[in-house]
């Protein structure tokens, strides 16, 4: 089981757009540069979380992207799956209903024990996910940090 | 993220070997044969849950594989962990120290907000798996598929 490393920039580049001055938005080489990163790839996360509804993108020579609503509602649930989509982690092949014990319609009547466990395993993760948000997620980045980055996206 | 297929077949596996009359072992093709898998794949499967102590293997002709431990208490996560490996699903390449707002040693002494986030997620879901039996699974299989596999396995 992995997750792709774009779910650690894409938090990042949400946590740095909650925190520009003005909620002007950020051009896309200005993120890529703030962290690093490569600029094509990086790209992809970024219109992928513009497509999720996470991120607006505003075409032009001063456009960019910023973040799609208060970072006081969004959820590193909805960053997270936008960057990873929201498919379950686990499918079922639903082997019960195969071979020599094979579980018959009527007996199938109720999901796969199998099936449940994983999809509450993967409810759990999904529910610490929704719980916090981006703006939570700021505040926990240290002070330090944030004068810099304020000094720097004002620039 | 994606939790491989051969989770479902070493849960299986397991709440079906929990099943077993008198504990004797079950070979391989008969595991095989009774979720009409692929034999040379489940044994990969069947080997990672042996090394990991979770089965016992027998060699020889009346060999094959039980639990290695009371059903009680063998819960669903040491099975997944067993198949699935035990990494952590999200590795944090610390963006933050890159890039034009460089995080300092000084402000990386406490781990960084995202890795903390993820590994939260992660730790809810083994939480979830870890709370389950494989005894607690073969409960909730229905009485008619349990009475089908005893007369299986008794044979």
């Amino acid at each position: 089981m992995k997750v792709s490393q774009a779910v650690e920039w894409g938090l990042h580049c949400a946590i740095l757009l909650a925190q520009v001055p003005g909620d002007s938005p950020l051009r896309r080489e200005v993120l890529a540069r703030h962290y690093d990163l490569p600029e094509a790839y990086l790209s992809k996360t970024l219109q992928a979380m513009t497509r999720a509804g996470v991120l607006q993108a505003t075409p032009g020579p001063r456009g960019g992207y910023r973040l799609a609503g208060p970072a006081e509602r969004l959820t590193a649930l909805e960053v997270v799956e936008a960057v990873e989509g929201t498919a379950e982690p686990f499918t079922c092949q639903e082997i019960r209903q195969r071979g020599l014990a094979a579980a018959t319609p009527e007996e199938c009547k109720r999901p796969c024990t199998v099936n449940s466990l994983m999809f509450q395993a993967h409810q759990a993760w999904r529910e610490t996910l929704r719980t916090v948000t981006i703006a939570d997620l700021v505040s926990r980045v240290p002070h330090s940090i944030r004068a810099r980055n304020r000094r720097l996206l004002a620039g």
